[in-house]
């Protein structure tokens, strides 16, 4: 079966005109409250969104098939495509219960360190995921500081380079081309990485961009390099207005596919 | 203030003279026999064990402040530590979030991956993670074959080595060293990288290896090459009785501190 996630969300983007991806990143160890505060989030903001990620603020402290599978149908009935960003790394038979469980609740997509590598690690829910029409997002260079001490690595790899020395961001790229995934994650404080690396992928996969506001990247020039997704948190859900922060925001970096 | 972690599941250890930490890799997608499945086995095996791990098999379908919490609470009522197992590898402030859902469900310790680095990365969870008086475990070296794809590349670090090229397993095991880490994991499929390991570390880093049974690892002589810890899931869970199983790998690898 095609997988048609990529296709799912740039629909998404284009009915909104949006190139945002809300991070649902939202505190509160109360369950019942902090489903509330995120569904009211989501109904101010869903218009001037693409999609939205949920990542561990919420995936710990909320029921799965209950209260995220409410907020992924709510994200639905507004058009929007669901994210889980777990990062996950694990072997292959966690991997698999892992991304069945998230898919069950009605993510469209999930997170992954192609770190772990593909025979026994992230090979078999690559396969499942498209079996199952969802799409695999993995991370090439994250936005923080610390990024540099993995993804900004000198490596030799033996399998996919015949010795030759590159950066980790870049064997990571060629995993994603080569591993048949639809999108990776490049940190929007990376600019030069970000142009180089949207050159290369275009048309092949989606490129999502977190590290605006504030982590210190800009959401326009992340666009103009070749972004295909903001993925913002802080900059809409700490702002006076979010409903207002998102359309600002979505003004600023609209362009068509 | 001192973290106790160490010195907690050694206790935990010689108390039941075992060496083993259970994953309870249980699957089921309906919460309530999910929760009593995983209690059943835990009354049946406790006494054979020094600690419990749990990943996203439980901590996805099960509430964490509820059935988790429960599962935690038999695992302290039975003299055992409770390890959180979702390889962490994200930026700080989502990695200080998930730790403290993990800590306020109860848990003593967490995996986390050193890929992510140190500064914006995991630094501020490994400190606020001692302040509560928790463990911190770091990835060195998975147990599944697609390892050698990340843990097991040849790398230069410039932070590190001053130009030096080395394989991954051993950056991250300066790294749990240097960052003042309390445990590591190094698959018992890998009983050179074991011997190596093990013989520099003693004493400052509890080794946890995972992959014996269904993955190929033997837990005698992973124990003999120099694992603090097996990690033991399938071998137990599958079992006719785990209760049994339990208990003929512990006689077989107990050994004093």
């Amino acid at each position: 079966m095609t997988n048609q996630f990529p296709a799912r969300i740039k629909k998404s983007a284009e009915n909104h005109h949006s190139r945002i991806v809300l991070a649902l990143d939202i505190k509160g160890k109360e369950p019942k409250p902090l489903l509330e505060k995120t569904l009211h989030i989501l109904k101010q903001t869903g218009v001037n969104l693409a999609a939205v990620k949920l990542n561990y603020h919420l995936l710990l402290p909320l029921d799965l098939f209950n209260s995220v599978a409410t907020i992924i149908n709510e994200a639905h009935n507004q058009g929007l495509q669901a994210i889980a960003d777990l990062k996950i790394n694990d072997i292959s038979s966690t991997n698999t219960v892992t991304a069945s469980y998230l898919w069950d609740a009605g993510f469209d997509s999930l997170i992954a360190n192609p770190f772990v590598g593909l025979e026994e690690g992230l090979g078999p829910v690559i396969t499942a995921a498209h079996e199952e029409n969802r799409g695999i997002i993995l991370l090439v260079y994250m936005s923080h500081k610390g990024a540099e001490d993995g993804y900004g690595l000198k490596v030799q790899s033996n399998t996919h380079t015949a010795g030759r020395f590159m950066e980790m961001h870049e064997l990571f790229l060629d995993r994603a081309l080569s591993w048949g995934c639809d999108g990776i994650v490049v940190g929007a404080t990376r600019p030069e990485t970000m142009k180089k690396v949207s050159s290369k992928v275009q048309g092949k996969l989606l490129v999502f961009s977190p590290g605006v506001g504030a982590q210190g990247g800009s959401p326009r020039p992340t666009i103009q390099s070749g972004a295909d997704f903001l993925i913002v948190g802080r900059s809409i859900l700490d702002a006076t207005s979010p409903a207002q922060a998102a359309e600002d925001i979505r003004r600023a970096t609209w362009r068509p596919f």
